[in-house]
Formats: structure tokens, C-alpha cells, sequence
């Protein structure tokens, strides 16, 4: 079954996937063109890795790690499903980054990867979007590429750990206006989930409804406004958003 | 007037400085001894400045940055007044570092340095401890230098922004076992408060209670089990923290 968390008139629910669309808390059942969706959890802390594919970092010109390369985002930068993103104005390239985003169900403290899953609540689909122009180096990226408002979309469903067959098998695809752009597979991550957990948990304590991003495979181009931006990955879901220019919103 | 968080008799209050210790928001006045300091604020996000003073940057063997070198941290790394902060087993560098923290009073979005001011709620102290065994170079530092449990004092006082004569000129100082280590002043910044504030708020949104740490002078030395660490910046505060051996604390 998926959750997910959205607005309707003056709330914000909990709700299930049904067949006529979204059964909320309450029991009422909606249309889901009648929500604003928002993240599926009340995200904690944001942890993101850069060059977790090795296709990817050959792509942008840079050798995959050696140990994971991590580094943490603000929450501003969340937005639901079928949220607008801005384009910054006189920027040259804006890349999607189709991610399988993995939730914390609990205080997670040395574990060890033979014991990940257990600290796994559940799984659901990240566009970390980054303003290439401002990336410097193989390191951990500056907040002008990655940590902006509205340019993380995250969503639309959680998806219980359990109903997941294998996280490490799972066919990754990002359309741009209905054009297929980037096609992955969750096995080709350089450093696993369970090995992510056990390194993170290592040094520090990771907490319920912190998130970790899993990195992106390679097929980023750039996105320009008007786009229609959709990263699906098989079992989890399909995250729509649109991109829009920098003036659409006021200060 | 000086306001603090803290914990008490099975509640957590927030109080205020009198001449007797404490004065908790129901009207009780008790002693300092009595209490647990909790962080001054509901932290939201924190950003942290790498290299903000030259001196720094050159003990450490780098070069003062060009822009603003900001990184995040996690909440999981913060801990109150008199607390104890786990060195952690087998490293050599442990390292203090005294830092003024400006705490973000509202939002703020494209805010130029001339009104930067408006935007600041008031100031704490923070103590930002660096495994620097883990250091790998220049740019934004890894999680295991800068993101370990307890390893971020903050506190003990949070100062309203207009109880400050001027922060870009205040005395910061560490002692360790009572001896001073450090000493500097806030107007050696390599970048400054309004500054730092117009360049965050240019690309991303500052929200109430996010704090910004704004990096640490020169005169940074290792600690070990058994050291008393006490940061302190003139007007602002004196906190207090211990350190302790990594098998302090099970699992």
C-alpha cells in the first residue's frame, strides 16, 4: 500500500492509494486532482550523495569515490508532487537527478549492513535538481547547486520497506515532456543501501524520517522552463514537476 | 537580558537571567545548578562557515575562500551547556573552535547587507569541535569532521540582536582546564554578518530560528578525555563543555 501526504480544502491528511484515487485518515475518498501534494513524511535531516553512480560521475567528468560522498540539504529545498521548480535566472545548466530516497523508521546507531533493513521505514522518488553552473570540484557541493527552494521535489507516495521486492534492483527513468532522457538501475549504486546505513551510523545517529538521496545514474541534460520534468522508478512511483522561470514568483 | 532553554523538575521551560540564577515563564527563580541547558532555540537549519577568519585558514594550511565556503550540519550534532562531548576513539585531532552563531529572527529572501540587521533574532555561542584526523582538504568538510553526535555545543544564553553593541566586534575566547588557548575577534571575519546573510538569502530562504555559525579565529589545539572546554564571546556568553572518552556512552 501507498501513503502519501497532501492539502485538501484547509488540511493537511494522511492518505492511502485507493482504486477512485486517495482514501483519506478520515475515510473520505478524493480524486487526486483535487490535493495539493506534499512530501510523503515530515522530513528530519537530508543527507544526499554525490556521485553515487559510477556512469554518472564518468559523465560530469569525475572519478566515483572511494569512500560515500555525502553531504546534507536544508529543507527549504523540498517541494510535493506536481510542484513548480524555478529555473535561476542566466544559468546554463539545469540537470534533474531521478534518486530512490530511503526513510529512516528509527534511531539507527552503529548498525551494521546485515541489520540495515531494519532501520528502513520505507522508500519513495527525489528530483534533486542541480544548478551545474555553480559546481567547483569532486566535493561536496556548494548550496548555490543543491540546496535552492522548491528544487528538490520529493514524492508522491511513501512506500513501505516491505513492499518493496529488492531496493537494489529497481529500474530508475526520467521523461522530460514525455521523452524518455534517463533510464538506471538501482543496482549500479557504488556504495548500497545497507553499506549507506552502516557508514552513516557509524559516526552518528540517524533518526526517524531522516532521508538519504542515493545518488542519480547518468542521462542528466538540461531543463528549461515550460519542462515537464517526470522521474519514475519501478515500484515506488512516478514524481511529476514543471519547471518555471525565475520571475514566476515574487520576494 | 539574557533567555536560555532548559529542562527542570520534568518540563522544559524557557527562562530568563536574574540575579538569583534563573527565572522560569511560570515565575519560579531557581539556581543554575538545578538545571539542564538545552540549545537556546528550536534550531532549524544550520549552516556553518568554513575559513570565515584568515588567521584560521593559514594555521590549517589553506588559503582564506574567495566566496563564502557554507556547509550544513544535522540537529544530531548539537548539545546544550555543560554537556559532555564524546572524543572520539583512535583519532588525533580533536579541535575546538569558538564561533559567534547568528540566530535568523525571520524570514529572509534576497535581503541586502544594508538591511541584513532586521533579519537577525539575536546570538549565541557555539562551540563547532573538528575531527581533524578526517580533514581531507579545502572545500565543504565530510560528516565524520563535522556532523558526530554532541559534538556542537550551543548555548549557554541566546542575546537579542539589539542587547549587542556591535557583533562585528566582539572579544572570543577559549579556555581549556582554565588556561587560554584562544583568543580573537569577531571583526577579523573574512566575510561578515550582513554579508553572510545577502549571500545566503540571494539563491535560498532563511527561516526564524535557523542559526548560521560563522566560523572560528585562529589558536585551534587538540583536547582530550578529561578537558574542560570553555568558549566565550564578550556580551554574548560562556559555554561550558567536557570531554569525554568514546566508551562513555554505550550503544
Amino acid at each position: 500500500m501507498r501513503k502519501a501526504r497532501v492539502a485538501y480544502q484547509g488540511n493537511v491528511f494522511c492518505a492511502e492509494e485507493c482504486l477512485e484515487g486517495l482514501k483519506l485518515q478520515d475515510g473520505r475518498i478524493i480524486s487526486v486532482d483535487d490535493v495539493v501534494w506534499l512530501p510523503p513524511v515530515e522530513v528530519g535531516t537530508i543527507f544526499a550523495l554525490g556521485l553515487n553512480y559510477a556512469d554518472h560521475a564518468s559523465e560530469i567528468s569525475f572519478k566515483a569515490p572511494e569512500e560515500p560522498l555525502v553531504f546534507l540539504k536544508g529543507k527549504n529545498a523540498l517541494i510535493g508532487h506536481n510542484g513548480q521548480s524555478r529555473r535561476p535566472k542566466d544559468v546554463e545548466l539545469m540537470h534533474y537527478e531521478c534518486e530512490l530516497a530511503v526513510i529512516i523508521g528509527k534511531k539507527a546507531r552503529n548498525v551494521t549492513r546485515m541489520h540495515a533493513n531494519d532501520y528502513i521505514a520505507g522508500y519513495t522518488v527525489v528530483n534533486d535538481y542541480a544548478i551545474r553552473d555553480y559546481l567547483e570540484n569532486y566535493y561536496r557541493p556548494n548550496l548555490p547547486v543543491k540546496n535552492r527552494d522548491g528544487l528538490t521535489p520529493i514524492g508522491p507516495w511513501f512506500v513501505n520497506r516491505d513492499s518493496i521486492n529488492n531496493p537494489m534492483n529497481l529500474t530508475m527513468r526520467t521523461y522530460v515532456n514525455g521523452e524518455i532522457k534517463q533510464e538506471g538501475n538501482t543496482k549500479d549504486m557504488v556504495f548500497d543501501i545497507p553499506y549507506l546505513i552502516e557508514y552513516l551510523s557509524s559516526f552518528m545517529t540517524l533518526n526517524k524520517n531522516d532521508v538519504i538521496l542515493t545518488g542519480t545514474p547518468k542521462g542528466t541534460v538540461n531543463v528549461v522552463e515550460g519542462d515537464e520534468v517526470v522521474t519514475e522508478i519501478e515500484e515506488v512511483g512516478s514524481l511529476k514537476n514543471t519547471i518555471v522561470g525565475d520571475d514566476v514568483f515574487s520576494r
